[in-house]
């Protein structure tokens, strides 16, 4: 199948005109329910619904039907969340309906042995005959910012307000459990998603077609979290020839890791080596932590590419130039001296304490910060910024706005962070929608990985 | 001077009656009247208080004289901040009052240059004419959070809060800037401060003086920031009988780090390779970054000693078993098979979907969460939880509070993360008194410092 082929197909998993939710009953506990009801109440998604189980019963005022093949209308997508053992005659009825999208949720394949991978065998078949794309087993599937679908079950108040920001990051999970994470954190930052899949046991649908997908969509940055890649040359030819920023955590580094993933999502493993050497080849970003994955993308969204690995260093206490050169010094970025220019043009503002690089400034007025930076930002010598100022009158939260146009005008990007506590750097980065980090060494890492996607840019441009 | 002795007369930089404020008038931005202003009206400093100051006039209702010397009462402490070439005249003014402690506040000294080393010079000859110990150059001095006593210039809010919750933390801290972060941080954290010391230059009192200080008083654990060590061999020593935790970030690890400081609080510059061993040697825990002198104390204070590094670990979502088995293998932790005794105990609660090591545990009802929890912490082949769990019940707080419990009476120790945003956490762990860490990362860190404290204590008791 041709990438846009495949993309007008994968398409139907984001922005369905109609759905089925095989399994969605009125039985207390019943997971298919809460997609029902999330869809009615919280996300009011405009297209029919249909609840498919045994007594045909109506589910969050959506029509109830046995069998998807005696719905009166056509179908886009079906959910399936059965017991594993049904599963298969399920997807026969949906191939025999027309429904060419499947996501399959429940569990028990793969990831536990024999029986389960026999089932799996039978899905595989039938999806092969009908032509059908599936997502899962074992997975959550999709939720989408733009056309408010999401067929993740359990849906509860925090990921309803995810879909209140949207964003421009796009995210590929292997487990619904970070998915949770992500939500919630990106609940207390600026930026918003745009999709996510949570892809399970990706037996179809993996994370190289996603990346196709994201690809050809809205999205800005591709963040990933996998359990093992399904096939490594496969997302490498892929992952070549996109250029937005792809992002990606792994689990099952260690053989205890590995283990604990295998029964998880049934990944087999891969060697670590192998993965981080595809990551360089094929420009792909590879985080540290799970947190990377909603901290880091707004240093791709919301400020220019860090160019070259000069930095200089802004701060309003001394100490956090010292600890700050070491951890940019141990991440492979330099702090040079300042040219004899640059220094002659700092030394007429008053109020520096120091007019080395890392610059140490005392209590100051807004313009002193300002014409400081401009000068710095300006200097030919540094490609970009470390802003660590604490926010100790509100001014300074006018002045990091002032920077962040700087940064547009001199295409040079500023990693913030503010020295306050992390409650203080939430309010503030919400309420006035600034990429402040929750620490020095999450800032720095930011430059970093602007930087690795910079090189990545250049490399694929050749 | 014995060690005895020496205490005797630092106390009084903590407990001092009476406290004259040397250069403290009503010049607008007069940093010494924001000190008597947070005694005063913050505080409630019940002893006496004078401002030193040319006119002699009074600031914040305290009396002013001209010299300490028409003081007409004793006084224990006295704080100056002042330009520094007038500094050596006071001092020598203090030591013919028979004041005996001093905080040198005011820059311009060793970090400044030769103008600056002979000017600390002067002040060097008197205090030992006198039997003088003063704290700095350049520095904050100290506050402690019993006596509600206080000298830290330009006090704001957020460092009055922190008043208002003491704690079993003390620190010593080379830089205000850093000790305003840990104030900030700890309102977001269930611990408070007992005290703090900011020493600047330390060209008398220095970071061993004040751990054998706090080895003394009621701290529980000793956590420092430090840009150089000014006696590798003292420190040592005293690190040595020392049995509290002690735990130390330093900055200048690097060249670029180290010129930095240089230019801060003139610290020389020390072999990295030499303070790492020294403080294996000494039983020191060296940290790893400025957010663990605030994040890891409560691990120490709240929980039993890890007396092993055999983890389990405890999720309801399959993803952190796999990425915490990552982790904690790579900080040298491992991830036991339980025995098969654990084994059948655990097969026998219903809810369960693995029960190896990581256990992944469903939706389920508290008391399946305690059932395993005490099984697991009764295992003799384990010797600490990892307890991951998402905070997606109410409930989950609940069980949480019970696992402490759980944990002193099999004095093993539970490192807690709840995949949550951090807002979430943060409020939980405010509210119900839960150490709750910030990442998984940092939950795995504990266990490890933990393990490490544990280790040096039994190299101590030989």
């Amino acid at each position: 199948m041709n990438v846009k082929t495949q993309n007008i197909q994968l398409e139907k998993f984001f922005n369905p005109d109609s759905v089925a939710v095989i399994g969605a009953s009125n039985t207390p506990f019943n997971l298919g329910a809460t997609i029902c009801n999330a869809l009615k109440h919280y996300l009011e998604f405009p297209g029919p619904v249909v609840a498919i189980n045994r007594k045909a019963e109506e589910v969050s005022d959506y029509p109830g039907y046995s069998s998807v093949k005696d719905v009166p209308h056509d179908i886009d997508l079906a959910v399936i969340i059965t017991p594993a053992s049904v599963v298969p005659a399920f997807v026969k009825q949906c191939g025999e309906k027309g429904i060419r999208n499947i996501v399959i949720e429940s569990a028990g394949f793969s990831e536990q042995g024999a029986e389960g991978k026999k089932l799996q065998m039978e899905i595989n078949d039938y999806a092969k005959q009908y032509g059908i794309r599936f997502l899962g087993p074992n997975c959550l599937g999709v939720m989408n910012n733009v056309s408010r679908f999401c067929c993740f079950y359990g849906a509860y108040d925090g990921m309803v307000n995810a879909f209140n920001k949207a964003g421009g990051v796009s995210y590929v999970i292997q487990s619904g459990g970070v998915g949770v994470v992500i939500f919630e954190s990106l609940m207390d930052d600026m930026q918003g998603i745009n999709k996510m899949v949570s892809i399970g046991n990706k037996t179809d649908v993996d994370e190289a077609d996603l990346l196709d997908y994201f690809n050809s969509d809205n999205t800005q940055v591709i963040s990933m979290y996998l359990e093992n890649v399904a096939n490594g040359i496969k997302l490498m030819n892929v992952a070549r020839r996109v250029r937005k920023p792809i992002m990606i955590f792994k689990s099952g580094r260690t053989e205890a890791g590995t283990a604990a993933a295998l029964s998880h999502t049934a990944g087999m493993a891969n060697n670590d080596v192998v993965f981080d050497s595809m990551c360089r080849q094929a420009g792909i970003i590879r985080l540290k932590s799970i947190s990377e994955l909603y901290s880091l993308p707004k240093m791709l969204t919301e400020m220019p590419l860090l160019r070259g690995n000069r930095i200089a260093a802004f701060t309003n206490s001394g100490a956090f130039g010292s600890i700050s050169a070491d951890i940019m010094t141990e991440a492979g970025l330099t702090i040079p001296r300042f040219s004899p220019e640059t220094r002659e043009k700092l030394s007429k503002i008053k109020g520096v304490f120091n007019i080395n690089n890392p610059v140490d400034i005392g209590p100051a007025l807004p313009q002193v910060y300002l014409d400081l930076i401009d000068i710095i930002l300006a200097a030919p010598e540094i490609d970009g910024l470390l802003l660590m100022s604490s926010i100790w009158r509100d001014f300074i939260i006018d002045v990091i706005k002032e920077v962040m146009k700087m940064c547009k005008h001199y295409d040079k990007p500023a990693a913030i962070y503010t020295p306050n506590s992390i409650s203080r750097i939430i309010s503030v980065r919400k309420q006035f929608n600034i990429p402040i980090f929750d620490s020095l060494e999450e800032a720095v890492r930011a430059l970093v990985v602007s930087y690795e996607q910079f090189r990545y840019l250049r490399k694929k441009e050749r």
